[in-house]
């Protein structure tokens, strides 16, 4: 199996007027990403997996495979805080052949000890004891508030050499990224960065990708850069994505990416957030449809609804 | 029904070896602590209830009930990151006749709105649909990160008074209790304190108990400040409390709680913690139990393993 490199979306999660989930708008979302060119990180900070159950979840999991996407480059937000749950996610994800899974520590309970998180992460390793699974630990302090330190990483990595395969970086730290692509690149750790901020950078410093929200909404522009990261003109489509995304982070990101496939799929049921999450309101909503117009931006591809 | 006053304790849950929830240690220990003049507030986050997957927590407030505690003195926690797990939950304890529910609010997203946080609080109270139904808002955040504001309770008062009970504000923050009793305690509203360190002062100003984590361990004599508050010797048994829980809050609360019932109840098995969480070690143990020693602890009554 190959390892998974290049530009994954965290892949937003569509949800019916009574906020059931959507599975048939999902699919859809996922083919069309697939097709421009980026992994599905499904169930990631931004598909709002964590105010889905795990019943949800694997559910979901298995529409998406079954619609015939490539599962190798499917990498499944499956870390909860109870370990059993992280056990049943983490197991119907290698069964059913994805190529890896992003996995959040425990995150209720807050100055946990590296001790207690490698317990957590050794026990989800030996109980789903399958050889084809490859874990990439999710950092992301500022909504987790649980660091996946480089100490603990180490000593994954030591122990768990074949299954510890990667990390994503949400920290917006790009030190902290470094620190990690300098200490741990080699012994075939990948690094991706948590958003295509540090695409470039990252690439260029011996990491993996990215996995971005803006993925969601810009996925061709972004594994365009991962085509063409050794070229001349690598700097300047960084440049180019990282005006697309200012534009996005000036409102709450999840409702932000929601309303730009609402509006340019001309498919309202898409605005709507799972409580407690609120989606942007209409003045919100115009001008970031209006600011994104100035920047030429568009989703060409996406299904445009009836 | 008669509304909840009093201690209670978020009881602390026992694991097998292999880390699977133990529950016929727990029900014995409910019934101890009933014995004792507490109230249950299981799952709460003492009880690594959000280590707990949902079928867990179904199983086993099922096996309390069953075994003919009293279920008008139970405050299950039901708040869950999803949604529908948190109207599972409520609702099945609604149904088993429990005297009211600890919420907390959905956590993994951090900066969320008010109004994100009243529609999923809203949200349960449609869609359990059930007149019994008594919500216990559930502040504490130095764990969940996500306050439960004044501004919120007025708001769910107001549209939900009967279902909308009261709170545990578990903030540390004596000004916030006061600003809650003042604002909200005419109302109907009750407010518990988050420990016992407030017990006194809570009563005192209209609030109706507290539920507190050394409450698993030292209930008697905290139930009995609850009972005599009024006379002159309150401000001595307060004292006396804070002595006891000072020495617990040396150490990592959970697994100190249950390092006290392993060693008085001479039951090894009750030191075990879930990960992220880690067992007291063999020194701090050792001090913990000398410490309390010192100071006369005890825990009578408590089924001390053959």
């Amino acid at each position: 199996m190959t390892r998974i490199s290049g530009v994954l979306s965290p892949v937003v999660t569509p949800f019916n007027a009574d906020f059931s989930v959507d599975a048939e708008r999902f699919v859809r979302h996922c083919q069309w990403l697939m097709s421009r060119g980026v992994g599905l990180a499904v169930f990631g900070t931004n598909s709002e997996a964590n105010s889905l159950t795990v019943g949800e979840r694997l559910d979901l999991l298995d529409r998406v495979v079954d619609s015939g996407v490539d599962a190798e480059r499917m990498m499944p937000g499956t870390g909860c805080c109870a370990l059993d749950d992280s056990v049943r996610l983490t197991a119907h994800a290698v069964k059913r052949g994805c190529g890896g899974v992003l996995m959040l520590p425990p995150f209720y309970y807050k100055g946990v000890s590296d001790e207690g998180l490698f317990r957590n992460f050794a026990q989800i390793i030996e109980r789903v004891g399958d050889d084809r699974l490859r874990i990439y630990l999710y950092h992301i302090p500022p909504v987790s508030q649980i660091p996946i330190s480089l100490g603990l990483i180490e000593r994954l990595l030591d122990r768990y050499p074949k299954q510890i395969a990667g990390v994503k970086d949400s920290s917006g730290d790009w030190n902290n990224t470094k620190a990690m692509l300098d200490r741990f690149a080699q012994r075939g750790f990948d690094v991706f960065a948590g958003s295509e901020t540090f695409l470039l950078a990252n690439l260029r410093n011996g990491g993996k990708g990215c996995i971005s929200a803006t993925a969601n909404v810009n996925p061709a522009a972004i594994h365009d850069l991962f085509q063409r990261w050794k070229g001349d003109g690598a700097d300047a489509l960084q440049a180019g994505l990282d005006g697309i995304r200012a534009t996005f982070q000036k409102f709450p990101m999840i409702p932000a990416l929601k309303a730009a496939v609402a509006h340019w799929g001309a498919d309202e049921g898409w605005a709507r957030v799972r409580p407690p999450l609120v989606e942007l309101d209409a003045n919100q909503r115009a001008t970031l449809v209006a600011e994104l117009g100035k920047r030429g931006f568009a989703m060409p591809g996406l299904a445009v609804a009836a």
